[in-house]
């Protein structure tokens, strides 16, 4: 990703909230990487710690953690983003501190941002922005989240195409504002990024068995795998229950072929390095159980054995764990409570 | 459940993995609970420092837990559950302490557990569990799991005698058994509990949305909910974003009429007592992002307004918090990690 974005003479602010681990961090700073992108106060508090001091807090700025704001804005460069005219006239009122300002547009995803077709209330955002002086507005913030409910390539590639043509007016519109996008399938599938200023995929630190199967990764591209003890063995059924259940997992799911999925599985020799076997999925998740289901052609495993299994969401199911090891058995410590 | 349990004559040990407070734990034993059910060894060692010492860990023995198990049964009377003849065998074969045992017994919802009809391999368990004068072979447990997939009380019921049926027959083959059930769903509806000796409802302490749509509780009986602040107001589509999504709530849905729904949402003036808004809803959830939907005859938010969700599923919502208060405002503290 930072090779893809040198190339593009892009910056790459790396969305954190994937790992939430400095350690993690360290690596990306090895690849060149100064500045990144996190998704509550909280993870910006840890970041800032940790040495990073050019951080944006992805998540519409909520008047209740104003404090916090103003008092990290001290220490690091930190950039907001107003997703609403409302949000705006408050932080221009109420903000003591020099802060970065994005305004958040929704290009066709409609979660959190302001329409991209809505230019008079763009413009009265950059005008009440410009009430204040500590308040600097650098440009717009899109996330294409949709790209995450794709079938494959071409569906990650028009669906870009489609937003960018929705957020590219406010280019010719409000010259000189930066444009900010970056959702991991988009970054792990276009090439070219001429039209954008900066991008923030955060996912593709680990991957998972959602983005193997909408097209963004291969199966081998995955970084993380959950290792989980087998607690029961029902050969009849031929059904393996797995200490690992939604208080590890989380509960996002995939679908095959009708069946809702919440994990690929696979037998792991030395523990760290898994073997994902094919049509090996967890089926079942309750509070701490999972069930996992093996093919008819292949070994059941034994009573004791750990199996790794591939979340389908690695950023929340990383969310629910507080340790993780490198395959040389060295302990990433994590930031526990991101919120 | 307290007054139901002792007209019945039966034990109530509640499940505390639902609130993981030792707090919320000193308000059952005012009401002469001693005896309590945990799903982990680290929440048992927990409840055990809070001065709990009766506890069942009902999740199914994990051999690579052997060593804090046998470490915390000095201290005290500890219950596994054994789900199969393989974890029966390497049991009997490696405790070291007095440990107390109830065989998981599979009544018809197949997670884990051994099918109640397998009459040869429960014998089996017995006696492998008899040449262990450590292990006490105590009698038998179920989990009646499908009953959180009713639809309504009769549903709950007719699972509830089905089951039951399937689990009555060990009763009679092996006299002086123990016979220990108890999901909230049954616990809640039947009022018989005559053929049982122990019941272990863990849910009710607080109930949730999918709760009261399968009938177990009434809305006015839901004892948690979760403040979020509105973030960003859409009014064109009705919705408002909250700061509380996944990693907040997790993931458990519930489906009102074909629709997805993530949680109850409604206001509260003193950011404590939730009034909820019929037909206002979390309609999805991302990471951080929970979107709700209002009803048209109904104002929309305020932002930085606090609403109070009702979540689908309490006891992974309480398992991603960390910091509960009572109505008085006092705080509630829990087990941060509870495996």
């Amino acid at each position: 990703m930072a090779i893809k974005a040198s190339q593009n003479n892009v910056l790459l602010r790396p969305h954190f909230k994937t790992h939430r681990s400095a350690k993690i961090a360290e690596w990306y700073r090895e690849e060149g990487i100064t500045a990144c992108t996190v998704s509550s106060v909280r993870m910006a508090e840890y970041f800032a710690q940790a040495g990073w001091n050019d951080i944006t807090i992805a998540f519409p700025f909520n008047r209740w953690e104003l404090d916090k704001i103003n008092e990290l804005s001290k220490r690091i460069r930190l950039r907001l983003i107003l997703s609403s005219l409302t949000a705006a006239e408050y932080l221009a009122q109420t903000a003591t501190q020099k802060l970065h300002i994005f305004i958040e547009i929704d290009a066709g995803y409609p979660r959190s941002g302001i329409p991209a077709s809505e230019n008079s209330e763009i413009q009265a955002c950059i005008d009440v922005i410009s009430t204040n002086v500590n308040l600097k507005f650098d440009g717009f913030l899109s996330h294409f989240g949709n790209t995450y409910s794709s079938r494959n390539q071409e569906e990650i590639t028009s669906l870009w195409h489609e937003s960018l043509q929705k957020l590219l007016p406010l280019k010719r519109l409000f010259p000189g504002a930066l444009i900010s996008v970056g959702d991991t399938p988009s970054c792990s599938i276009i090439e070219d990024f001429s039209d954008v200023h900066e991008i923030r995929p955060g996912n593709f630190v680990f991957y998972d068995f959602m983005q193997t199967l909408i097209g963004s990764c291969l199966p081998e591209q995955v970084g993380v795998t959950v290792l989980c003890p087998v607690v029961a063995v029902y050969k009849e059924r031929r059904q393996a229950i797995i200490y690992g259940g939604a208080v590890h997992f989380s509960k996002d799911s995939v679908e095959i072929s009708g069946k809702r999925l919440f994990g690929w599985a696979g037998t792991t020799n030395d523990r760290l390095t898994p073997e994902y076997i094919p049509g090996c999925y967890v089926v079942s998740l309750s509070q701490e159980h999972g069930v996992v289901e093996f093919p008819q052609n292949v070994d059941m495993p034994e009573e004791g054995q750990i199996l790794a299994i591939m979340p389908v969401h690695s950023c929340l199911t990383v969310s629910c764990l507080n340790k993780a090891y490198t395959p040389e058995g060295e302990e990433v410590e994590m930031l526990a409570v991101s919120f």
